[in-house]
């Protein structure tokens, strides 16, 4: 009575409500766990940083991408083929300063809060997705570059869009420049 | 200094990946938070039902599933549909008993486990994807399909695969001759 699909190919690609649904019930959990958001902040960022250490590998190999030249490519990078690649997404990429280190990737839509309709009202200094902060941080720094990342705008806080910022804390070039 | 894709368009399609490790995230801070292994599975499994109540609306709109007309045709339909689009794997399935209502999903691999090494030995009870049976026992219940579902091997165990198994509860000729 054993019915099999014949050969089982792996299959990276997965819808993602699963996913969306799955992180919901994990921010709900933290939420019961920690009474103030900002201590729910902290700890989604901490888990999205181990969780970026440890997915940087898969994105090198499966993407494929070269070394980035500059700050400029890696953002375009981030937004371009990792946020397409885990969450079917491209936000736009803007440089937010003349000295080039600080960008701002920009989401229209921000399919992690497809199911969240807005936040508790005291839940109101949450980052529902400060999990990303954390992921970009940890993978940015597996390849040998610093950055702080942050919630600058948020739609279900009532922003028109939901903005991530990236500061990267040392130019390639001053690296260099230690190393001679 | 704005750059954007262009059209952006969305796509449910993502990488498994990031959820395999959030996943792992959730159960480690469970794991935090419940001492007893009988403690995080019923969580887990509540979560599960919570997201699968939920998550079946999203399943027949993207499938296209027609109604079942046996538990048999559902079962299928969970492990070659449901597991295909949301874990990017499909179990082969396989009747455990002579009136019909036991069905078997068996994962030769379990894309959830992905990043675990092994269970730690103070966790030897965890039924670390409990969440997965949830979600089937709360997607059954909104097509008026009560089952239980549990886990009756798991290679995290060191069982030679992972098992999934379905019990329906009623038959839809007992529903039919209650309604007559």
């Amino acid at each position: 009575m054993s019915r099999s699909p014949g050969r089982k190919q792996e299959n990276h690609k997965i819808s993602r409500e699963l996913f969306v649904l799955t992180y919901g019930a994990l921010v709900a959990q933290l939420c019961k766990d920690y009474e103030k958001d900002e201590d729910v902040n902290a700890c989604l960022d901490k888990m999205g940083y181990s969780i970026g250490i440890r997915l940087i590998d898969d994105f090198l190999a499966r993407s494929a991408v070269k070394k980035c030249r500059s700050y400029s490519e890696t953002a375009d990078v981030i937004a371009q083929v990792a946020f397409k690649m885990y969450l079917g997404v491209t936000p736009s990429v803007s440089c937010s300063n003349t000295t080039g280190n600080e960008f701002s990737l920009i989401l229209d839509k921000n399919p992690l809060v497809d199911f969240v309709e807005e936040l508790p009202a005291e839940r109101a200094s949450l980052c529902y997705c400060n999990l990303l902060c954390g992921v970009i941080r940890g993978a940015l720094e597996m390849v040998h570059l610093a950055a702080e990342v942050s919630f600058l705008q948020d739609r279900l806080k009532g922003d028109a869009v939901t903005e991530i910022g990236i500061t990267f804390l040392r130019k390639p070039e001053d690296r260099k420049h230690r190393r001679n």
